[in-house]
């Protein structure tokens, strides 16, 4: 365990941000990005969307896979395991053996829901498996570094975890590339694995449609379609213990700015 | 269902951008970043790290705080549900009860280790509850929209798999704003979910440790300490099948490719 002296260290930062300027040596504890590359990443994190079926037959150029996939492979991963693989599929063969799951999983889905919904559910297109030109199924190798992995020794879900972290790495990625990423939950695991020929220790965590797209939408389309509505930043967001509000003058000022943000993101703001 | 000819849907393209250079409508195909943007996303992925040891006690001012939440709260939800709640502990008080649990499954950790993976281990930092001035609880609300849900009805944890994307989308904002996030999955969750008050319906799915910290380090900490190796992209994307590799042309210049994009990243192209 380091101990720590705040106050030394909050001395230290202002020695070499406020009190000599003339010294060019960097504020160690500034390493932010600059307004312009952070706002990059805001419209990244605020443009993505589930697609569908806005999908384009334009193949994807070989170095703008390599950036996606490699960025997937940069998250994080519970003791440095990296349990994923990724499995890009072509062949209009496979990808028909995985459509044929999502319409057998799609009706038994419909019969869930109740009255006007599974009207609704009934109209919604909820995956672009065949006319995406590419597919990726992201696994997960629970068995990759052997049986006991740091910080998996208690939660065992953590190498899931870190798997779906690297599709939403893929998936930010894919979206600054102009690149539509969907992913498809409706088809039985069991089935998906044997589609794929997964080895028994091999998780199918997310199945993705993936191509160019014509249009990217404004906004989720199940927010659109008045499916359920968008939560307010002031719902999600609680102090100290679970759903408890704000009640001092940070917590006041925090769910002011969120709401802020979250305005300029409704209006439009971050719209690419 | 769509059906879509893809030879059209090329003639279209290429007579928006090529046969007709003089109309400025858009190549409604291309909704790509510039090249700077997707660098700056590109340098937040690869510059990212989970920080224990390296927390100042400088406090996250209340916008930078939102921003990084709100980029949380726009990650993608199945059936639109926003399962998560963020709980924001800042009270000692409550850290130590945190670290407590810490404290009593890391040393049932290190019992799991044999030889000189144990000894290894117990000079490790794995986590940095106490000096990062914020941590945060985010948890995942499998009722929140009732039993049934678009897209759950086949993978029952795609609402867990929802969460773990805000916890990546939080941890790439807070990056780009200069902030370190450390994820801490070194707990029991019953315990945990008693020391938070969780209802029973809500799951614990991240801790996190969060502030400005002195220095983000070039590379993983578990990588720098010959725990375990990067792997290679060769190793991680196969072809059609499980851990089937290149046999085509494509596949083999997307591999070339990402060895390429691979040794920028090692050799430090992204670093910030």
């Amino acid at each position: 365990m380091e101990t720590r002296d705040p106050k030394v260290l909050n001395a230290i930062t202002q020695t070499n941000t406020v009190n000599d300027p003339n010294i060019i040596y960097s504020n160690h504890t500034d390493h932010s990005f600059s307004k312009a590359e952070r706002e990059a990443l805001y419209q990244t994190i605020f443009s993505r969307r589930d697609v569908r079926g806005q999908f384009t037959s334009k193949p994807i150029p070989e170095d703008v896979l390599s950036r996606i996939l490699t960025a997937a492979h940069y998250a994080p991963s519970v003791g440095f395991m990296q349990p994923w693989n990724f499995i890009l599929i072509q062949k209009d063969e496979t990808k028909q053996r995985v459509h044929n799951l999502f319409k057998k999983a799609h009706d038994e889905a419909a019969d869930m829901f109740e009255g006007e919904k599974r009207k609704t559910y009934k109209t919604l297109k909820l995956e672009g498996i065949m006319e995406s030109p590419l597919n990726i199924c992201i696994t997960c190798d629970k068995d990759r570094t052997g049986p006991v992995v740091i910080g998996r020794t208690h939660i065992k879900s953590m190498d899931l975890y870190s798997t779906v972290c690297a599709v939403q790495n893929l998936w930010l990625a894919a979206r600054a590339e102009g690149v539509g990423v969907g992913w498809v939950s409706i088809l039985d695991q069991k089935k998906l694995k044997q589609a794929l020929k997964l080895p028994k220790r091999v998780t199918p965590v997310a199945y993705l449609c993936i191509g160019y797209v014509s249009e990217f939408f404004d906004k989720p389309e199940l927010q659109s379609a008045g499916w359920l509505p968008r939560l307010p930043m002031a719902h999600v967001v609680n102090f100290e213990e679970y759903d408890k509000g704000a009640d001092d003058s940070f917590a006041i000022n925090l769910l002011e700015a969120m709401n802020q943000d979250q305005k300029a993101i409704e209006d439009g703001y971050y719209r690419k």
